[in-house]
């Protein structure tokens, strides 16, 4: 069974995803966790190009078609190198991040559209699909309001960094990468294209994609969640979603 | 003025479009040569990546899909950084390989398919296609046998680098990149196919593809091939092709 996470940054998911791992575990499954992009050395490589991008020791930006290949150029070796021999072998693969993603961020946020991203997920994915996807949608506004307390967070850190590394005759380059959200520097209409074109996917794909939206009249801690996911989870791995 | 060169490893192509080059800037136009991949920031790190993916340090080896992904994303890299500029300021553009060598060698050579190739061309490069592309195709035989000459120069050269780094008590990655050359490790039912592929992407765009192909009564040294290929081009510019 293949499992993706999704949504905005500052929506939870890559906590959730943690913890659902933890539990299938905890229940004697066989768990493989990844992120995109990342999880394989050549998206180790990947992912390092991309924060170069976006740091003061800068590549230079990328232009956005470039970096749409980039995601797929990652996923497609996590695919060959992860992912395929993981369900081979009888394992749940967990993936931070998958193609809805790419659509979301590059195909909306960035305006190239969803059918360039949809065109390379056949040809370089040979369109795989997820069996389930957990959607994680609290309310535009307070996806901003998460995620831009976390870039403040970051940003402080980089900087405290950087001033310990030039004390110390560095370059700043070594204090390591800028910024791990650089999406998070984005306008809000950006995000508001992206949490939008989250709302189309899993419309248009109801069967695969379950949106986990916030409660309006109930608990919408880290705890409620986790427990809405695993009801939404164990049904289809025969397991009891109360087992601790 | 957009102008690609392609042909197999050893075909010469890169000598002639540096001689090319050479003559147009001669004749006081403005020219822009670049290679693929590299020629950007972002290309001379996904060519180090590639070549990584093949050294002894090695990263491990990229899956075809993936490979034709990074080969993508340093096109549109290319053509936002380099070609599209250039030649909006009315510059000759000379690119040695271009979206025919994916085709040939990842489509064909890897056995993808062209449509996968197409498809991803369309997708990333918003289809652009050079105006003229001079395919430097000898006899297969021929072709290979200057490749296999030059891979076992270069595989001298890497041996004698690797033993100096060596003996001075430097790790084999310091040496440097090992092979420039992968594609010539492959087997020669690899070039067959490639050679193929080249001879119908030429046979399905001919106005746009010359074949430059051995003289078989003639001569074919390379200053020969190179008189042959001013003509090609100098009528396309309004040049007198004897003007040295």
């Amino acid at each position: 069974m293949f499992i993706t996470f999704e949504g905005l940054d500052g929506s939870g998911k890559t906590t959730q995803m943690q913890r659902l791992a933890a539990w299938l575990a905890g229940c004697g499954l066989s768990v493989v966790s990844l992120r995109q992009p990342g999880s394989t050395a050549l998206g180790d490589r990947l992912r390092a190009v991309l924060l170069d991008s976006r740091s003061e020791a800068a590549l230079g930006p990328i232009s956005p078609l470039a970096e749409m290949a980039l995601m797929f150029a990652d996923r497609a070796q996590a695919i060959a190198e992860v992912i395929e021999p993981a369900l081979a072998a009888g394992s749940i693969v967990l993936c931070d991040r998958f193609t809805d993603s790419t659509e979301a961020y590059q195909g909306a946020g960035r305006q190239l559209g969803s059918q360039r991203v949809l065109a390379l997920h056949a040809a370089v994915c040979n369109n795989l699909q997820p069996d389930l996807t957990l959607l994680l949608l609290p309310p535009l506004d307070e996806a901003l309001t998460r995620a831009r307390r976390r870039n403040h967070r970051q940003a402080q850190a980089h900087d405290s960094r950087q001033a310990k590394a030039l004390s110390q005759g560095k370059t700043p380059a070594q204090a390591g990468p800028a910024d791990e959200n650089r999406f998070e520097r984005e306008s809000d209409e950006f995000y508001a294209r992206i949490h939008e074109a989250y709302r189309k996917i899993a419309a248009r794909d109801p069967q695969r994609v379950l949106t986990i939206a916030n409660d309006e009249s109930g608990d919408n801690s880290i705890e409620a969640i986790e427990r809405r996911i695993r009801a939404l989870v164990a049904p289809r791995l025969s397991l009891d979603a109360l087992r601790v």
